[in-house]
């Protein structure tokens, strides 16, 4: 890493960024089972918890609209954060940790994104504060310690003063106040509603916000706008006396504010512990103090809480040449793919094929989720096949936004995910257990994914093709078909990859009938894409209502698009030479210095038989952007074609790095991969590459199979281990640790230049890469030579 | 008046205040038939446009919920405003105007809110700053005039900055940028939407806000972050260097930010222009930038909007001694009421009550609009009598908020506002016109009420009491009712009092069936109402689904309502003696310095057989407010129970002042009523008495209607105009000048301690007081004698 503002740091566990106006927006993120966190450099902040859907206790100063998570999220002096302030007592001076909102050049800033909390080291005026910010595996609160040190070799007067706003609550009702019983501000308000039936659903909310302090503050307020008075927030009215007024908020913007007046002597330290979170009384809150607010309860919290994280430790652990993809692989990509997997992006009506691919991954990393997760999704097929459009995981969900526009594609991912599960597994029962849904019938999972395997066949027109309806993969795709006729190219070839891979799941439990029939869907499905779709170079990307083929050469704009020529090559689609036509394209029109982006050129202008997609910022979200997740499945075509080094390359720019141009650019931190960076760099260079800083995103879950399957090169089968790695050309070996079945394979990959996969197994060279007969608890050591 | 921060100018037509500390949030309001903007002195400003809903064309900095106008605006730093920076190129001293975001404190400032424009003056650095804001009549823009003038006595390099936040536009797509060849900057933008039908409501939207430049600026920036840096808004980095950088916003937050480099002399002035507002391409720009940017269209634009806020200048004209009286009654109330009545508060679906009410107020300034409102929410009566919850007046409207909770008032407004109507016109034609409603069928006026008033007679249960379902007037006492059983007390008055009146018009006609079923409905629900109702010193407010009776004597909170009393008076439900009990009770009850509370105690926890109310935050709306629609509609039944004095005092706290500390606890400029001001004195006496701010109100036009009729006496009836002045005990008299059915009447009050009202008609004696067979055009001198 040549960079001066990011370094890793505790083996990788870590990533610290030194300045706050270089990633402004740079930002980690914590999650539990019951909330989510992300918190930037500055101190500003995203919370949200599950009641059961998204709520928050902290929020934006004006009526926020209720919506999914958004990306590119803007911060301004009044977003959501956390803050504190250190004032002088002798000099007035007065600066904010972590840099919010007094915006004070520090001498020293460090802040340290770790897998299981945040942290802050800020040196300015002499003094060092340091913050600590963590979660309980179990409970929506958050526990912040602060430590202020005395630098300066000489005696000190403080005024030591969180500043955690709360925003505006409810216009129904909210209100705060300091409660010496409780130690802290208590902000109370009721969710607004205005139908009777909603008082019902709403009347068990959390509407109760709480900052405690576990040593008894001098002085609080816990009134936004009495805080801030005329000075505003980088010189808050209320700092300028001696001690805040103690004033309370009734129906008025509530904020917590308290404040330590402290001697330091040179050299000297305190401490102090918060407690933030929602509840819905007193009782809880008081039951919160007990629980989480002091000294060895912390220190207990973050050992269960890093229990909890390293529970998502993954199975491989790579040591390769490029030791930024050893920190991302062994350290950051799993814990994403945790996160999904774990929490389900805590939604309560994931997108299905959001959920399948989700748990996907977790196949990696806890596969008995990932086998309930299906048989889940299953329990919601329709009658006649389809699955819907978002898999409802609690009492009373419903399907929202998106998920309320009829889509295509959720059946595709059926085989797609489960084959996956199996090589990892081998767990060939789970296709006999029987799933009974909501209209009562009980059929098993194989009869099932059969049906949809149907469904994906039955949904095509006259030619073959698959119908669109108002989007597949790709949301905002949707007028291309919203009048019956549209169909999708993607679709079509991803409708075949699916039956080849399912006609190879009928074949293993020996279902010639139904192997035939899906190998029959298969050649025509790939016929017919060949047919309408084949451009001359490339496939287009579908056929609109009006019969107006797009994503052509002739197009000025959305010319190439990836996801129909990656699942050309997975479908078998695409013959070799179509292949090296296509990828020679999608080098040249949608390769750029941040990653391929999902076509290409964006659209500048509305195009009416596309659609929504066509009025999305260019260069953002789906119009022209690096969408990761589009790119992880070009790369994961690229693994099975054996394209190692264009599939490295890609894999390799999804992290951001290594050089701090690049860094800069990106403006994120490489303890995530973004559901997108910004396209368009030909169009809007000033912006490209810039990231989405939105951690839910379908990529990571490929990203681990490539990174298991293709670089390293282990996949399972029925009866062992396969090994067939990937090295990019540079590379002259690597080492691999991967748990798989119980067993653990410790594995070097050395480049020999020999002809073939040459392997040891304990030191006995095996007639083929292929470990059988593993058992469980026991360790290979391989050895692998590469050509 | 006796306040120095505050003084009415132009004989009323203007108020200034002095001062941006001390009421910071008084504002102003302009409207026009497309638009509302409100702006406070210190620079920001809500607007919104009808498209056909409400929209907006400056955001919030995040996506801002969609709702209802909400009272007790919070304003932060970020909030849309309209700021002007004033840099000294020399010194570098920065300030800006109105006051936002810099904060400096102004040598001299004078915030003027006029009829038709908003003005500013503000001098600090030795540097005048001169603003106008006014509106066209009939387009969606809003255009800015800045004068700078050099007070300092010696040259001056001054950087003049316009800057006008646009916000967070779109999570789908935004940009800005500055346009040459529009002299501006240019933000764009596409409404959100997921569902493809949403598509085609959506595309005509003005998707782009513009702010345009009379003269071409020197510099320029789009962005909002790259303007703030890390200097943040009270110091933005861009205006730390010589000249804006000139950047745009791609996917980023637009700002309109430009800059004049100007060298004044000493004694020199500058003007500027600037045009504001949404649209829809780049030629409605152009065409909006040709028909108004300029001195000329200026000039012509203020005096067309001049003349459109002329046309409701109202009925009568007072001079009393009282001139902040007669400030508000001869200049802002009939203004607001105008603004009511002439563009239904710019909502697409009025509840009916208010529609219904706003016309009623609508009689005394343009009774056409009020003739035609009555007939068009008739059209919408359902074939049960019943009206709906809202009116719905454009095409695809639908009924939204509050409007999806059944409420069963509306029936009643029907008498009430058009006895006003037939008062002030004698139209009694409009009883015979024929309406049809949606179902077909083609009633008379006459009909469809009759209709409405047996709907009233039938919703009652088997005690005559009548059913509240989810709300009567009182929106938020949702739970009383909603199981069908609960009635309302007030509403149970309400319709003897609706019936009664009709029962007066039904024997005008000559419809001596209709007269006697409607007076025996009245007799019973007054019988049912002070059987079941009366608690002994007042009536109670309603009974619940359970049969528990409330607002009684033994409630602890929400004891004593005002609407029961006030409609018990009008229904003549309440005898002399039941009068004289309600009266020292509300006044020992329900009196504060800010006016009369619609209830107290305030709620102060939920109680779950009333419902919403109780969760609302004390003081606040309707929980123990001085909720002045309640207060108007029992100053109106004082008057009509001749109880002067205490109508005189209560109608009086309506307007803020006159003394200063009024005013500074109300923080509101005299020029509206607001819906409500915060009660619970008791319990919170720092925030009580503080406006709402918010304009729109059913108050307006009962207190109106209270100062023609009560305080003036000046009623019309079938053949002319009956005098009965209401005056205060401390006046010795005053002047009014009252137009009526075409002719002027110019009287003149003088209290003579005679036994009655005596009346001389331009000399001559009358026999009774009350003017007949009045002529149209002619102008009469009435002088009053009052005991």
């Amino acid at each position: 890493m040549s960079s001066s503002v990011l370094r890793p740091a505790a083996g990788g566990n870590r990533y610290e960024l030194l300045s706050p106006k270089a990633m402004p927006r740079a930002a980690g993120f914590l999650w539990n089972r019951r909330m989510m966190i992300q918190v930037t450099c500055r101190g500003y902040a995203v919370a949200q918890f599950m009641q059961p859907e998204p709520a928050k206790y902290a929020h934006a100063p004006n009526l926020e609209a209720r919506t999914f998570m958004q990306p590119e999220q803007g911060y301004y002096a009044h977003h959501p954060g956390r803050f504190f302030y250190i004032k002088d007592e002798d000099t007035g001076e007065l600066f904010s940790a972590p840099h919010e909102p007094v915006r004070a050049a520090p001498e020293r800033f460090v802040f340290s994104a770790g897998k299981s909390d945040l942290a802050w080291t800020v040196e300015h005026h002499g003094i060092r504060v340091e913050l600590v910010m963590s979660l309980p595996v179990d409970d929506v609160a958050e526990l912040w310690s602060l430590r202020v040190t005395n630098l300066s070799g000489r005696a000190r007067r403080l005024s030591v003063c969180p500043y955690f706003p709360i925003g505006y609550m409810s216009w129904m009702n909210q209100s705060a106040e300091y409660r010496p019983d409780l130690q802290g501000v208590v902000a109370s308000c009721v969710t607004p509603y205005q139908k009777v039936a909603d008082y019902f659903k709403q009347k068990d909310f959390k509407d109760k916000t709480y900052f405690l302090c576990e040593r008894a503050p001098d002085a609080w307020e816990a009134a936004q706008e009495a805080f801030e008075g005329e000075g505003g927030l980088h010189a808050p009215s209320a700092l300028q006396a001696d001690t805040l007024a103690g004033g309370d908020a009734r129906y008025e913007t509530p904020a917590a504010v308290v404040q330590y007046r402290v001697a330091l002597a040179a050299g000297a330290a305190e401490d102090y512990r918060f407690l933030f979170g929602p509840a819905f009384d007193d009782a809880e809150i008081a039951a919160m103090r007990a629980r989480y607010l002091g000294e060895a309860a912390f220190a207990r919290t973050r050992a269960e809480y890093a229990d909890y994280v390293a529970q998502g430790a993954g199975c491989v652990t790579v040591e390769t040449p490029d030791p930024e993809l050893d920190n991302f692989v062994n350290h950051w990509l799993p814990r994403q793919v945790y996160y999904h997997g774990d929490v389900n992006r805590l939604t309560t009506d994931p997108q299905t094929r959001n959920y399948l691919q989700d748990n996907m991954g977790m196949t990696f990393v806890r596969p008995a989720t990932a086998r309930a997760a299906f048989l889940h999704a299953l329990s919601q097929q329709e009658a006649t096949g389809a699955m819907p459009d978002g898999i409802l995981l609690v009492e009373g969900a419903e399907l929202k936004y998106i998920n309320q526009v009829p889509h295509t594609d959720h059946c595709v991912w059926l085989p797609v995910c489960l084959k996956a599960y199996l090589d990892e597994t081998a767990d060939w029962a789970l296709l006999g257990e029987v799933v009974t849904a909501a209209d009562g019938s009980g059929l098993t999972v194989a009869r099932r994914i059969g049906r949809s395997m149907d469904w994906l066949l039955k949904e095509r027109d006259l030619r073959g093709l698959s119908f669109i309806a108002q989007g597949d993969w790709c949301d905002p795709m949707n007028m291309v078909g919203y009048k019956g006729k549209g169909v999708s190219g993607w679709l079509t070839v991803a409708a075949a990859y699916a039956l080849n891979l399912w006609a190879d799941m009928c074949a293993h439990v020996g279902d010639a009938e139904g192997e035939a029939r899906y190998r029959a869907g298969v050649r025509e499905l790939n016929e017919a894409a060949n047919h309408y779709l084949w451009d001359g170079r490339w496939f287009a990307r579908g056929i609109t209502d009006d019969g107006v083929v797009f994503g052509v050469k002739d197009d000025a704009e959305g010319r190439l698009w990836l996801n129909p020529q990656a699942w050309s090559i997975l479908s078998g689609a695409a013959s070799a030479t179509q292949r090296a036509l296509m990828l020679a394209e999608i080098e040249q029109q949608l390769h750029t210095p941040f990653g391929v982006q999902m076509f290409a050129p964006p659209y500048s202008k509305m195009r009416d038989d596309v659609g929504r997609v066509t009025q999305k910022h260019p260069g953002s979200a789906e119009n022209g952007a690096v969408y990761n997740h589009a790119a992880a499945f070009y790369i994961y075509s690229l693994y099975t074609s054996a394209e190692s080094e264009r599939a490295y390359g890609l894999l390799r720019q999804m992290i951001p790095g290594p050089d701090e141009a690049d860094y800069l650019q990106r403006g994120q931190l490489p303890i995530f991969i973004p559901n997108y960076y910004r396209g368009a760099w030909k169009e809007y260079p000033r912006t490209a590459g810039r990231s989405s800083q939105l951690f839910n995103t379908g990529t990571v879950s490929w990203v681990y199979r490539c990174v298991i399957e293709g670089l390293c090169g282990l996949v399972g089968d029925e009866d062992g281990l396969r090994i067939a790695p990937q090295l990019p050309q540079a590379w002259p070996g690597m080492r691999v640790v991967r748990q798989f079945r119980g067993a653990t394979f410790d594995v070097t990959i050395r480049r020999t230049g020999g002809e073939s996969v040459e392997v040891r197994c304990d030191g006995e060279l095996l007639a083929a890469p292929r470990v059988t007969g593993i058992e469980a608890g026991r360790r290979y050591r391989l050895e692998v030579g590469v050509p």
